[in-house]
């Protein structure tokens, strides 16, 4: 069969020029109009869903063959990825039917054995602007497109908790550094980053309070225009203060006694 | 040369029984009155120092072998260990001068090329009472000893940056999650707590603001007995309450807008 020879070419090649036993997953979270999906991919000849992966060139630092796996499934360059957990339990694989899967794709054991030995993997999670994402599948699927968070189907592997884990870690993330540089137009109002805010969060956030604490991160600029030209109460314009934004960034802002 | 076959022996044992391409590595903060501290080893006819680290058996999983890393370093068990990055940088083992160190354990250069190719190291920290641990060299090692936060040396491969990030994961953990259990004896006081949280942040805090947020996470339960017996003044006794601070622990503190 074509496609077997193809497998047995790509795993080769695996075995030459990437590392053994580790790899790394993709959560990419999208955004859109208060709406907030991931990224999945279909296996090829079935209904079974994953999360976008990759593995480490010899040469390869692992953070840019995660920048890397996710350019090749999106289109996107210079978006925020973050790591945010590595993992490695034996069992990792278990809820994969190696059996089935292999059968609908026609594969005998020995690749079977190849393709679910278990491998450390380092998990990361990007944020995109979902308008701007090409889904791409990769060499094993055959579909790849959004999901709404709250709908995402029982995956292979362990990539529902990574999921669950990528957005817990993203969600702890909003109480320390900024977010939204990349997901906003350049001028944005005080009601749209609060949107993006409660999107990620999940939940409705008091506008008074929200609106005191992202001013007090001292990270946006308000600009002396307001959204539409004539209403009175139309909201004020923001933009982010970058240079304050990536000091917000890496010094994070930490417990205060 | 003795030493020499037992390398070799090791190492083959490793090709056998661990996972190749994939370590860990732990930078275990040590507390204990009013000094933060970690544990570093020596290594074997040689002034360089460097973390504990680990490898991880076939059928072991992940946080398995950080745990049993741990416990054969310090003794210690049941001890909070928190994975907080996995460092995989082709070039992180450039600061180690090969020839250098090799030459004086008088390696030759197969088994030097064995010990330092690039692998992706999960990197744990954990946070233990110093006076509990017993530091235990490994085979590599001669030293085990705890050095002062700030006078920690140069270290051999990317350790310097391991230790960076860790500390300053444990410290944004502190704005998240309640920290002293296992730490604090059973009973102690609100100075006890702030002396605990202004040691691993390496700065004095406020003490009313400090006493308002820890009784604000509603994980303590004041006893009806102060410190001492006679003076009006002394302060009061707490104690955890466990199930809160699980839950807590759990749940974490997130943004609240």
């Amino acid at each position: 069969m074509e496609y077997q020879k193809a497998l047995r070419q790509l795993i080769e090649e695996f075995k030459t020029n990437f590392m053994p036993s580790v790899s790394l997953d993709l959560a990419i979270f999208g955004f859109h109009d208060g709406q907030l999906k991931v990224l999945l991919l279909r296996w090829k000849g079935t209904d079974d869903w994953c999360l976008p992966g990759g593995r480490i060139r010899h040469e390869e630092n692992l953070e840019v063959a995660a920048y890397r796996s996710l350019q090749q499934r999106t289109g996107l360059r210079e978006i925020f990825l973050q790591q945010f957990h590595t993992f490695g339990d034996v069992m990792r694989y278990t809820n994969f039917s190696k059996q089935e899967t292999m059968a609908k794709l026609g594969l005998p054991e020995d690749i079977t054995e190849e393709l679910v030995s278990r491998d450390v993997s380092v998990g990361y999670y990007a944020l995109v602007e979902f308008a701007n994402a090409v889904p791409t599948p990769d060499f094993f699927t055959e579909e790849c497109r959004w999901w709404d968070i709250d709908q995402i189907p029982p995956l292979l592997f362990d990539h529902n908790d990574m999921i669950k884990l990528a957005l817990k870690t993203l969600r702890r993330q909003l109480s320390y550094q900024p977010i939204g540089y990349n997901l906003l137009p350049d001028k944005f109002t005080m009601p749209d980053i609060q949107q993006l805010y409660e999107t990620i969060l999940g939940q409705t956030l008091d506008r008074r309070n929200f609106q005191k604490r992202m001013l007090g991160y001292n990270i946006l600029e308000r600009l002396e225009e307001r959204k539409t030209g004539g209403a009175h109460k139309a909201p004020y314009l923001y933009r982010f203060d970058k240079e304050k934004y990536e000091k917000a960034l890496a010094e994070e802002i930490l417990f205060v006694g």
